[in-house]
């Protein structure tokens, strides 16, 4: 019932309206490892430089998150993102980006990760996403979440391994570009057509939908008052949706469907603070906790 | 357990992706009238001139909309509205717009309006809208709408107003300009804080949140494919919530709750077809049978 995870593994700057911080760990496959491994073990495929902070690899090691597949590169420097949100957070702008050591990432899958059951493709390019998918043996429920800039400059790339996948996870804006269609219902119909079971798509403080043949589900976002930080709310979501699969054993609409409740609620424990400081405090029982409080405030 | 609703009675010209049509019923007391009447007595207040067609009167009529409030101005004109929306619904252009008998409004209120217990104070000046309520003898839950022009142009009449009522209908951007509050759940405590009992805020396409002191409720959006026209959505929702208190004779936060979901599945339909075309086609039955599914929909 593991999980293998491989996307990027960054140092973020960022700067919103509730504060700042820099030099703080981020990257899509670190968010969705934090949030996936309050479920159960993840084996976490990705590069960082010598740079890295040990403190964070600590953090991994005490959630169990298996590192065989953590390729640190010795005098290099770890991915760094910069970037600034809008009072409206959906709205934010890089300020600066350096691949670094992730200019060259050539993952590869050890013994522990190529025999994982589920496997989540982060939000890298489509062509590193195939090259993990290769070399996993036997996938029972493959996950892809991807963003702009590879719908546009990767599309071909992009609809190879949308083929491949059982869940395709994708923000609103995301699923319109992708389809062509404006209407979310529509769009997700089509994303259907291009390979997945399921779409998934987030509307951040909207909640989100998941969508399969003649299925749909639909769920508020729990309500949170201070979001300080909206950088990896995607990743956490998609690490609480494929812990909750994980662990059940799972993988139909039913199950999908209390995942995708569970995904909303880690997200809205990780927009809480910055970087990954509240996915690092919390347990699955807070989770739960949440969890039971947001059914009552949304069942009629 | 009858209503009170005064508002807009128009003619409207509308444009959208999915067609067009001219000298079409419309206002926001015929849409809230049409939505109200599927669950009990209703009264409306409202003006129009001679040109306004007999068989939309003969319409209310059969659902026993009681017309004794509305005025028929002889030689008059009808307040009309122009608009063209965009692909993006929430976005849309007011190309013509005439008051009409509408500018010498006078609203005078009829026996049984006075009797009213549920009065809804419909999308028009928050002066007229007091001058309505003042007419009411003992009202048990009084909800008001307002929009952007009010907000912006008639703060403090809308302020006073508000000091007096249990219900604000109000949609986001409308209810982030009102409290100078973005997070949508600190302006509705906001809002809540200038007199009502109860908030709800209206997403359109992504649901409604309700909100009373301490109390949260999140629904999402009953999924409609095809939208051929959101004009009125907002007054067939709030048609749909009042009818349902109305109808049920509490008005506690749970009766609320529900009242919300079925606001928003009536609003479903009136989108589904131009002006009120969806909401006449429809019974009582109907709006249950759509509400049965969205909460296989949406339970988890």
């Amino acid at each position: 019932m593991s999980i293998v995870v491989v996307g990027s593994i960054a140092l973020d700057d960022v700067v919103t309206e509730e504060g700042s911080v820099s030099n703080a760990p981020g990257g899509s496959a670190l968010y969705f490892s934090a949030a996936a491994s309050l479920f159960g073990p993840v084996c976490l495929v990705g590069v960082v430089g010598e740079d890295f902070p040990r403190e964070e690899i600590e953090f991994l090691e005490r959630r169990e998150v298996n590192l065989d597949g953590l390729q640190v590169i010795k005098g290099g420097k770890t991915f760094r993102w910069s970037g600034e949100y809008e009072l409206d957070m959906n709205k934010r702008r890089t300020t600066n980006l350096e691949l670094n050591v992730f200019q060259d990432f050539d993952p590869v899958l050890k013994e522990n990760s190529r025999k994982a059951e589920y496997v989540f493709l982060g939000n890298i390019g489509p062509g590193l996403q195939m090259k993990v998918y290769d070399q996993i043996e036997n996938p029972k429920f493959v996950a892809l979440d991807t963003m702009e800039c590879y719908i546009s400059g990767n599309t071909g790339e992009l609809k190879e391994i949308l083929k491949k996948i059982d869940l395709l996870f994708i923000n609103d804006t995301e699923s319109q570009q992708l389809s062509g269609t404006f209407n979310l219902l529509s769009a997700a119909r089509k994303l259907l057509e291009m390979g997945p079971r399921y779409v998934i798509i987030k509307k951040g403080e909207h909640g989100s939908i998941l969508i399969a043949d003649n299925l749909f589900f639909a769920v508020p976002a729990y309500p949170v008052e201070t979001a300080k930080d909206p950088t990896g709310a995607g990743d956490s979501y998609a690490g609480g949706v494929m812990g909750y699969i994980a662990r059940s054993g799972s993988v139909d609409f039913e199950t999908l469907k209390k995942a995708v409740v569970y995904g909303g609620v880690v997200a809205s424990f990780g927009v809480e603070d910055f970087s990954l400081d509240a996915l690092k405090k919390i347990s699955l029982a807070d989770v739960e906790k949440r969890l039971d409080n947001f059914r009552e405030l949304t069942s009629f």
